[in-house]
């Protein structure tokens, strides 16, 4: 089935005529348009792409399966019109996403014509988050540019160089191997820093035995990957031995024994137990994962108490953590695919973390 | 006035207790805190900033007049709590930016604990689109690093160059120089491809002799700079002359002539009339410009029917254009201060569109 075939089937099930979509990568998804303004309304019959002039000619290109429709002014102006042409009476909008007041506005405009307005969730989120082929194909290509990244970082990084530094020649190496525009901004957090789970990369400079925090994506034909490896120039202290291995060790246990069928909250608490009864579970503050694809962060989420249940061709992250304020912290994150019920991974960087700081692994 | 003291009077005329802020510019704007997820509430006596565990630290060094609160789980478990220990009965909130979702949970959780949850709108924005000293200078430091650029890419572009290898090395440059993680991708648009007014950059190589679209920005501390010129390898055909006039034409009178008081749309219709009355009013199909600060694109709008009142210290952007579908397009694009009832300028390049191959100008 196609990605509006699927939708159409949900939206039978839901009881509605048409749904209209204005989260721009579900928009993406479903019409391969990328502006960054425009409303899918999709029924059962039709599907129309409302853009404004300065979109009417790259929508056109991108959207071959829609009928594209010239907008002028606010959606109070057109959309009654758009949908009273098209026979719908009921559209579901996407609740999580649509804004009060323009909700606030709609509702009111599309009441005066008849037509209801009903909240949906997830909708195309949880298409979103089974990935087909292409999909997994252009993922994986941007894991294997963040893996060649990761090596590029290794063999550049040395004592004294600025995290900005190391973040952007990060940066460059990755855009000339043909990276669309990063997903997130790098991590390069050393010491200290590396205590915080979403550090912003700093002026400070590396030094030796202290842990240094990659976190790390590509793009591909819009499609993103997220790679985190945690390594330190020299041998790091005892904490580091020690913290480094619980976490590796979480997360090759998670790695070997999650499967389809799991709910995220399970997932999250095979890693959360090791680092539990390790000693350390009030230092792992964050989710042990979260699904990639068109965003570098959406559906499964794998966190304390997550009902998402991971399913075959579902993409996500598996970065369990460990953060001490003031020394700093451990994060392994690689991205799998679930087939044939079980993780494969698609981030092949090794895991050894003692480097040189010419850029030679300490075996 | 503090932003904190000028939100707080507001608050006060809207007869609200507090007001919760979710949008991240506006959320960075109050606290200074740069994260990706953070909630501030703020009543005449406090203002806290709840972070999740990722962000504690981080909300603790760059928000230092907030209170930081340590939050899990979702807002319906703590928000209610936190508004009562702070004697808080009615809560505004931001209907341009709270998803319905989020909005129906939170009215609920609220109501069960006797708080009013009321919509405001552009409480922030408002503020934002007025500039203080630090914000006309960090904006001022983001203009001349575009205009750098800008002199950059003239300096390099050659016939037989691919738009995508110019906006990189455009990019490049703008990030060696200075600039944060730019502000919107670069956009280099040549020939047919220039019709477009959010033209994405392509492999087409680029060609003498027909327009090029430069449209490109830096960020300082945050603060954004969007500087747009179209130039030409050569001379350029009859229509580009004619129209590159009109385009021009129009600008320099815009800027001449938009004083303080002026709403969004008589600034526009300024440029409009000038282009309708040489023939080409249905090719210049966006507003005049835009409110420019720690968005590229916020407060206050210029556009046909746009009641914002332009006010002293005010940074927004003039450029009109004219996008001929097949052909191309011409558009220039300055940002400009309100001072002294009048407009000053912050972009400095010139505006002569006349490029040899070699980067030097044909006078």
């Amino acid at each position: 089935m196609t990605r509006l075939e699927k939708l159409r089937q949900t939206l039978a099930e839901l009881g509605l005529d048409a749904v209209l979509v204005t989260q721009p990568d579900n928009r993406r998804y479903l019409s391969g348009f990328r502006g960054s303004t425009g409303w899918l309304l999709i029924s059962s019959k039709s599907a129309l792409l409302a853009v404004d002039f300065r979109y009417v000619e790259q929508a056109r290109l991108e959207a071959p399966d829609f009928e594209v429709v010239h907008i002028k002014g606010e959606p109070i102006t057109w959309l009654p019109q758009l949908a009273t042409a098209s026979g719908i009476r009921k559209i579901g909008f996407e609740s999580e996403h649509l804004s009060f007041a323009t909700y606030r506005k709609l509702r009111t405009a599309l009441r005066q014509h008849g037509i209801g307005f009903t909240p949906t969730d997830n909708l195309v989120e949880s298409l979103r988050a089974v990935k087909d082929k292409d999909e997994v194909d252009n993922i994986t290509a941007a894991a294997a540019l963040a893996d060649s990244a990761f090596d590029y970082a290794r063999s550049i990084i040395r004592p004294g160089m600025k995290e900005k530094q190391v973040a952007w020649e990060v940066e460059k190496f990755l855009r000339s191997q043909g990276s669309e525009t990063l997903p997130f901004d790098i991590i390069a957090a050393s010491g200290p820093n590396s205590a915080l789970p979403h550090a912003r990369t700093s002026e400070r400079c590396i030094r030796e035995n202290e842990p240094i925090v990659l976190d790390l994506g590509a793009r591909v034909n819009g499609y993103c990957s997220d790679l985190t490896r945690t390594i330190v120039l020299g041998n790091g202290d005892d904490t580091f031995r020690r913290v480094y291995d619980i976490v590796l060790g979480a997360q090759l246990t998670v790695l070997a024994t999650i499967a389809t069928g799991m709910s995220g909250g399970d997932a999250d608490s095979l890693a959360r137990t090791i680092i539990e009864e390790a000693g350390y579970g009030d230092k792992f503050g964050h989710g042990l994962g979260h699904g990639v694809g068109l965003n570098p962060h959406e559906s499964p989420r794998l966190s304390p108490g997550s009902t998402d249940v991971l399913k075959e061709n579902m993409v996500f992250t598996v970065e369990p953590g460990i953060y001490i304020p003031g020394w700093g912290g451990v994060r392994i994150e690689d991205m799998v695919v679930m087939e044939n019920g079980k993780a494969r991974p698609l981030s092949r960087s090794d895991k050894i973390p003692n480097t040189t700081s010419g850029g030679l692994l300490i075996r």
